[in-house]
């Protein structure tokens, strides 16, 4: 095949389509260079026509049906960029690899929901599936862990996964503004969608830590077995007290081999100040792995946009360009590692609690009681003025308890009559 | 090929050639999923053949010339891990080239001094030539540059790349103090050599940059190019300074596309506080690469050590297993781009100096007069204390300037008779 013009099809064009076809055009000559051949847009599928995408696509084959054009001959590899789970995008990556075509995308949901499966369907007929910009964007994360690192056990994977949240967190951290503000003037330039959900409640960064997972251990993709917390209930108090505790909010995914199995599990965690990941602000994603002979190795960068994402989509092309080819999630699925999920109570840790009480004698030796009669042993305490017989905050860390027992405690306390509110916990991670 | 085993040979067993063959039996079972094959040792050669290296070698050949093992039969792999640019490295690597063998090495040195030919010669014979654990120990430099990033144009890599300057660095910045004083308890702790000039006057920094030059942007290996400056002038005195202006000094190599051709540098830097690389501290190196459509990424991690390079060199086999190849700095060496080396003198930048100068009135204004006559404008200036008559020590930054306007300053202000010293110049990066 080396030497002939790789074609491709490509279906969908959004931001990201558009881009990948200007990379495509406009390094047509170092793409040359570095893939031994020419890589050719025979095909492409969208829904609108008419739009104008900034190239011409006069000379290439329009499909409305990307279906169809998965199915088509005379195509080479198969770039998916329409997003979803099920629908169009797994019906056309099927089909694409049924009829014995690679395939290129920047799905996170389908992996994360059809990973495994889709695997062995590339692996069985010797094709390619490769998604370098389904997680953290720009970043050549999966390359890295796949076969930069493929000498390594790799224990323990984490990172910012998602660009939308890391840039609230840091607007509030750095403003002192509210959540519901923050993400409006998110959505206002772009940031944010306009129904942020998938990002905001941390399923977005679920479906990437989903895929790295099963990168980082040789195991299935198990989407289902992670446990995810949003943003939505970080408030600018628990952004003060952090900021006084000497940590920083990130949401992060954290992927770690217990002595029960995969822990997989997105939430906002608290991370001293000092931590490398604390300063990666903004849009920007990081992934942190762990291996037990290169150690730590942290990478960083854009985790979103329509070039980074474009970048990433162009280096698997790249890959199956040249012939370079690699089993799906590094190991080949029939022989994954067959891992249990460690279930959340077993996560062991800090954590940090903000409650808001009455302020009256005794309310605080409830507490304390209630923790006590958990197990849970009480690291520092936070009250700030005094306003007796009212509402006021009061904020404890823990020292590494369980998670069992810190929910058994938050149960007691919530159960408390000078409790008004229900308990705010945020994990607290060491790096 | 696919399905036998790989045979390896290793040359060198100290310790990185230790801890490429414990790395190789202990993760046997995931690297021969990772491979699709077994990777077997089958040769090694070494000086000295009595030495315990606590992995048993008795199944294996055992050479004492390295270069007749290069040429045995029987052979996939070279793996060289014997260091120097010349002599039984070069001649091992160019035996193993000839007749047949991949090679995987470290050897930065090497690669430096004669990466275009060594590249050459793998490319004429269909050949892997691999260096992943040369640069920045076992972060996969490389292959994110190479293949990662083949999409885009990239525009400069800068980084840390020498982690025994960096630790000096460091604990010159954290405990005040001198330079020979850390680099001695450096040498004690085995951070630094017994002969440290490799090391602290920046020519091993200076071969990895050659190196990533070359990757980056696809052009011949062009260490005599790199402007080289280590950091052994560096004091405790501009350690202090650095911190009052907002700066830490770090030892970088710099390598940027410039109007005039390409840029080449290892020096000391000033880098603003609190710039991502600024964190980077101890023995850790980072590569940070710039791209068209990716922008900016960061790759951090161990830069040496047994393990951290082991994995390097392992993922450099696993690549040759797996058959996966690449030109070997991206582009076929046939086609590297033509590019001027950018001369030191168009470097253009802010500027620290530190003068020791007599403290009597009019001083500043010949200094301030000197710069002035040279176009290079002034941007801060510092005295601390007043001594009449006597030795004094004067700071000043300047604006962005050319390097060749700076330095014919610097000769003027040297000729002043107020001026006691050779005035100290630190460049200052913004990234």
């Amino acid at each position: 095949m080396s030497g002939q013009p790789l074609k491709i099809a490509v279906a969908g064009l959004g931001t990201v389509g558009a881009g990948v076809l200007k990379l495509l055009s406009q390094q047509a000559q170092i793409l040359e260079q570095r893939c031994g051949r020419k890589v050719v847009v025979t095909a492409v599928s969208a829904r609108d026509r008419s739009k104008d995408r900034g190239v011409d696509l006069s000379a290439v084959r329009w499909f409305d049906d990307p279906v169809a054009m998965a199915g088509a001959p005379d195509i080479d590899v198969f770039v998916e960029l329409i997003g979803g789970s099920d629908g169009a995008a797994k019906a056309a990556v099927e089909t694409a690899l049924e009829t014995g075509k690679h395939v290129v995308t920047a799905n996170k949901a389908l992996l994360a929901n059809h990973g495994t499966a889709l695997a062995e369907r590339a692996e069985g007929r010797g094709l390619s599936l490769a998604f370098e910009a389904a997680v953290a964007g720009g970043i050549p994360v999966i390359k890295a862990l796949r076969e930069g690192l493929a000498g390594n056990r790799v224990t323990e994977v984490h990172g910012i996964l998602n660009g939308t949240c890391n840039y609230i967190l840091t607007e509030m951290r750095t403003t002192g503004r509210a959540f519901a503000d923050v993400l409006a003037e998110a959505q206002t330039l772009g940031y944010a969608e306009a129904d942020p959900s998938f990002d905001i409640d941390g399923v977005d960064a679920a479906h990437k830590l989903a895929v790295l997972t099963s990168v980082a251990f040789g195991c299935p993709v198990d989407f289902a077995s992670v446990h995810v917390e949003g943003i939505r209930h970080i408030s600018a108090v628990d952004m003060a007290y952090a900021e006084e505790l000497g940590y920083r909010i990130k949401l992060l995914g954290i992927a770690r081999l217990t002595r029960l199995g995969v822990e997989q599990r997105v939430h906002p965690c608290m991370v001293p100040k000092d931590a490398p990941i604390a300063a990666v602000d903004g849009v920007f994603n990081a992934v942190v792995a762990q291996g037990d002979f290169v150690d730590r190795v942290w990478l960083v960068g854009r985790g979103a946009g329509a070039g980074p994402t474009a970048s990433a989509v162009v280096a698997d092309i790249v890959d199956v360009a040249r012939g370079r080819s690699t089993p799906t999630f590094g190991v080949p699925a029939g022989q994954f590692a067959r891992l249990e999920p460690s279930p959340m109570e077993a996560r062991t840790g800090a954590y940090y609690v903000r409650l808001m009480v009455v302020d009256r004698p005794g309310v605080i030796a409830e507490v304390a009681a209630a923790l006590r009669d958990h197990n849970v042993s009480m690291e520092s305490f936070l009250q700030r003025g005094r306003a007796p017989g009212e509402a006021v905050p009061v904020v404890l860390t823990t020292h590494d308890t369980d998670e069992a027992s810190m929910q058994r405690a938050l149960a007691a306390i919530s159960a408390q009559a000078a409790v008004l509110e229900p308990p705010r916990m945020i994990r607290i991670e060491q790096f």
